[in-house]
């Protein structure tokens, strides 16, 4: 039998017709001589009808089948009667009389029910991968994704960008996160490394001339695993020659505008709106802000100032910032008990303390509210845009402090009094970027994208005296609160990229030693380029609205970046060792 | 300034037009006030002019431009004179004058012209690929590559197919080829595999009901390098459920039209043949025959059988065959010395040696010409569709012996006589191939495919019986004497996967231990299905025409399986070994 249509498209359309349907068997409800099987496959589920008259035989298969069974039926579509209709189901218009019936395959009970809403533990899925992803809402989640990557394809195809592929099997560079390394059998105690990201290879592919590059390219780090992290994930990366930094933005954005109506159909408006990492960090406290809410922070300084209030005062004194932010209805919603709370989450960031007022019709009131007289209620209520009702929450602290405090502050109260339309897109990009950032870990500065970002033109002459202060032609592309990807017009010079180096730390020696193959690259008439990634598996999780990676991933690794299913990694035969060259050390 | 077109696309359209070009200078040609330069990118080269008259300063900077380096120019279109057109280049009507120019950056002299046919070494081109990337030839493969995996994802998304990624870090198993093992630093001793193809992930996502699934995959074989294999390569890859062989290789005939439309603008006619495997190993002594000529294997039993000529004779007694093919106007081509020559080269697949005859116009000349009497002449000249002029090649042995030796030689003359047409691309599928074949490495049956591949139906009994008689649902398509790409359905059922486990010598315990994980997949309604894998590289190869799939790849292996660009693979710092837990066994 070949298959006319899938189980979930069956709609008034077929009407009469004789359709032929394959997929497993949801459930069955027995009345005897009446057998109703709901048959799901990755497009929905439609209702099939088995009895007596519209066919014996088939009646007989049907008592016999259980859930998960494989199927393929022939029979006719028919309207339901008026109260069998089922407005939930995209079929629930129709169903069909099966007057043929072929078991393809039986099943076993499943470790767990095939619907949405499931609760069973994250391993357990794992394990049953193929069975979980058997789940609408699965199934949903991965579509949405290829969807994704086919309004790339097709986006970038059609802009003139060749798809190449980089290699995956390539040179370990001790910069950045930890590689994960491929031993070599042809060359024993020498080592391949999987790339974390293709970005040297893509910039010598501009040096070949290729103007327009991409690639669906998958990257690997041996990181510790957090929430949203896989030991291997997949870059939407791309990079073009001549093209200034908006040039590759306004580009990208027509990416976004056709990945946003292929996924979901939903329109969105373009020109993203732009902003500074400046005033991200001013205005939302995060270089990835989620702009669907206001909730701004505001800086109190000139408000507060010499009201009296030691904290505030010396933190103002000593050059620090003071700034607040404002809960919309909070008086109510949040006792002094919840405020404080909160209190213990921004500790991690440094903070001292959190100060709060409530607005009343009085004025303020709270443990601090005393140190306000009357301008300064007048004018902080103004500078903050506050109204009777709300919670003012203030922090009194370094720049970073107040940014990360508040910042995080304003996201975690936004989102437990549901002010978030969880239904907008809100796109937006954070552009002039600091060139370094420094590193608590290593103590010293470091890349803030990486060491082949171009300095603004102005500030290339500092990379030799005040190399922090540099700015960089970089941009991140923000969805949401989420970073969806970043990218900078690169260093096409070899002083340039020298001196970048030389702030980074290396000497001559070092930076030739690791880099001196892509540098020698750069003398041979290196075109000005630039370019993006952006981040596959955190786009999918955004648009099928899902809080981790895993849940967009076919066969993704637990939070132990092992894989259940198969049980990976594994011990392997000693044989396979001895031809890398290679023992494990005992371990006492 | 911003781009208005490539430098290769700049045509009569353009002309009396301001246009902004930027691109490396491929030479220049000094005549004092008047300095022409052919500027290139990727879409081709175009003619600029600069002289005292079109712009002072422009011409200046022209004076001081060397080979590579990269500029951005304005200037208008022109006619050029007609004694100064070049039919040659598709520019070759037009002229650019040039009044603004600014060099974006300088070059060294490199180390090979960037221009076709160069003669110089493979590591050299390699060390300096993003050069060796300059070349138009270079440029033209890796767009033809591009133009392909286009019309993959076109064609395949139209047609409902879902793209899904399959695990790069996956488990190892020892079946099959050399894994490329990954060292996991979670749990020391431990590794990951890179895999050889998703076959068994592909199959689980049947399993998980996405009904139809492709992927442009990279696979990683650890194997010992030939002309065309790479440690790494990449695989078209698709899976669908619920279809039949037929149905398959209808779905892929639509896809190959798409990519020779797409990447070639060549219409190829569908369907397209098929030939079972015995046929293809009967008519052409191969089971990846190249149809674009004839000299097909003719069975001479019938016409040699008992001629006095003892080497015939007693093959045929022993039930071997004797077989032979004709070389159309070998008689003058070929002297007794050239042919004897290529007896060496079917030494290798165990033919003891050639017999050949002659045609003349009075019967047969060579060796051998005297057992064959007036009757034979005319029934050999018969059966093998010999006349006057040609070379007919006689081997005597088993029937792998013959069709391996004559199949060999058939390729060899018809590429030394040039009788194949390089400008047609002949697919033809090669189906019904025994399920398995007599691997001498490992003294046993293995799998021909792969042990998911599902049996003819009625061979199913056979398994327990005479494995090695049974063919398989499988099938090959073959472009020009290469295999492309190939599949089969696979096996849906626990019970006849156990009995292919069994046959193919693993014990009930091995093949749980190994593929238990599968098998149970099996068990809870797996539909039937079946796929196809296509080698990317070596499609890219044939369009490209080239003869090593190296010229396709943009950052490829040496033939010693190292990168001599980056220097990969490469030593490690102790700290990244200690971190997995590993020593390097110390070499004697």
């Amino acid at each position: 039998m070949e298959r006319t249509t899938y189980c979930g498209l069956v709609n008034e359309s077929y009407l009469e017709k004789e359709v032929v349907l394959k997929g497993w068997v949801q459930k069955r409800r027995d009345l005897g001589n009446l057998i109703f099987i709901d048959l799901r496959d990755r497009e929905g589920i439609v209702q099939l009808v088995f009895s007596q008259e519209i066919g014996e035989q088939a009646l007989h298969v049907a008592e016999e089948l259980r859930t998960e069974f494989v199927v393929e039926i022939k029979g006719k579509v028919r309207s339901r009667k008026d109260d069998a209709i089922n407005p939930k189901m995209k079929t629930g218009k129709v169903e069909v009389e099966v007057h043929e019936i072929n078991v393809l395959n039986k099943a076993k009970t499943t470790p767990f029910y095939i619907e949405d809403d499931i609760n069973v533990s994250d391993d357990l899925r794992l394990k049953y991968r193929y069975l979980d992803l058997r789940r609408p809402e699965m199934q949903n989640a991965l579509i949405i994704r290829s969807k994704i990557t086919q309004a790339v394809h097709r986006y970038l195809d059609d802009n003139k960008f060749i798809n190449i592929e980089t290699p995956y099997l390539t040179r370990s560079t001790p910069e950045g996160a930890r590689d994960y390394l491929v031993p070599s059998r042809v060359y024993p105690g020498h080592f391949y490394a999987l790339p974390q990201s293709p970005q040297l290879f893509k910039q010598l592919l501009m040096g070949a001339g290729f103007d327009r590059y991409y690639q669906v390219a998958r990257c690997f780090r041996d990181e510790d695993l957090r929430g949203d992290r896989q030991p291997e994930f997949t870059q939407i990366d791309l990079e073009v020659s001549f093209m200034t930094a908006k040039e590759i933005q306004t580009m990208t954005e027509g990416l976004l505008k056709a990945v946003m109506k292929m996924a979901l159909n939903v329109e969105i408006k373009t020109p993203i709106k732009r902003i500074t990492w400046n005033e991200a960090m001013d205005r939302f406290g995060s270089d990835k802000p989620d702009i669907r809410f206001g909730m701004e922070l505001k800086d109190m300084a000139a408000a507060v100032a010499k009201m009296g209030f030691k904290v505030f005062d010396q933190t103002l004194e000593n050059g620090g910032q003071v700034k607040a932010i404002v809960v919309p209805g909070g008086t109510e919603k949040y006792s002094r008990k919840q405020i404080e709370a909160k209190q213990e989450y921004i500790k991690r960031f440094g903070a001292k303390g959190l100060a709060w007022v409530k607005v009343t019709s009085e004025g303020f009131s709270g443990p601090i509210a005393k140190f306000f007289d009357e301008e300064h209620v007048t004018t902080v209520k103004e500078i903050a845009g506050a109204k009777v009702g709300d919670l003012i929450l203030f922090v009194a602290d370094t720049r970073k402090v107040v940014a990360d405090s508040l910042g995080y502050l304003r996201v975690a109260f936004a989102k437990e009094l549901n002010i978030i339309d969880e239904n907008e897109f809100a796109f937006v990009w954070v552009v002039d970027w600091p060139l370094f950032e420094y590193s608590e870990e290593f103590h010293r500065y470091i890349a803030a994208h990486h060491p082949f970002t171009m300095p603004n033109e102005e500030d290339v002459e500092l990379l030799e005296t005040e190399p922090h202060k540099a700015h960089a032609q970089s941009y991140d592309i923000v969805l949401n609160g989420y970073e969806l990807g970043g990218g900078s017009i690169r260093i096409h010079q070899r002083d340039i990229q020298e001196k970048m180096f030389k702030a980074l730390g290396f000497t001559k020696e070092s930076a030739e030693k690791q880099f001196g193959w892509f540098m020698d690259a750069l003398d041979f008439g290196f075109p000005p380029h630039g370019g993006l990634a952006l981040g596959l598996d955190r786009f999918a999780m955004l648009l099928a609205k899902k809080d981790n990676i895993r849940e967009v991933i076919a066969f993704p690794k637990n939070s132990k970046a092992s894989e259940p299913l198969t049980n990976a990694p594994s011990k392997v035969a000693t044989k396979q060792l001895d031809e890398l060259g290679l023992e494990i050390e005992e371990t006492n």
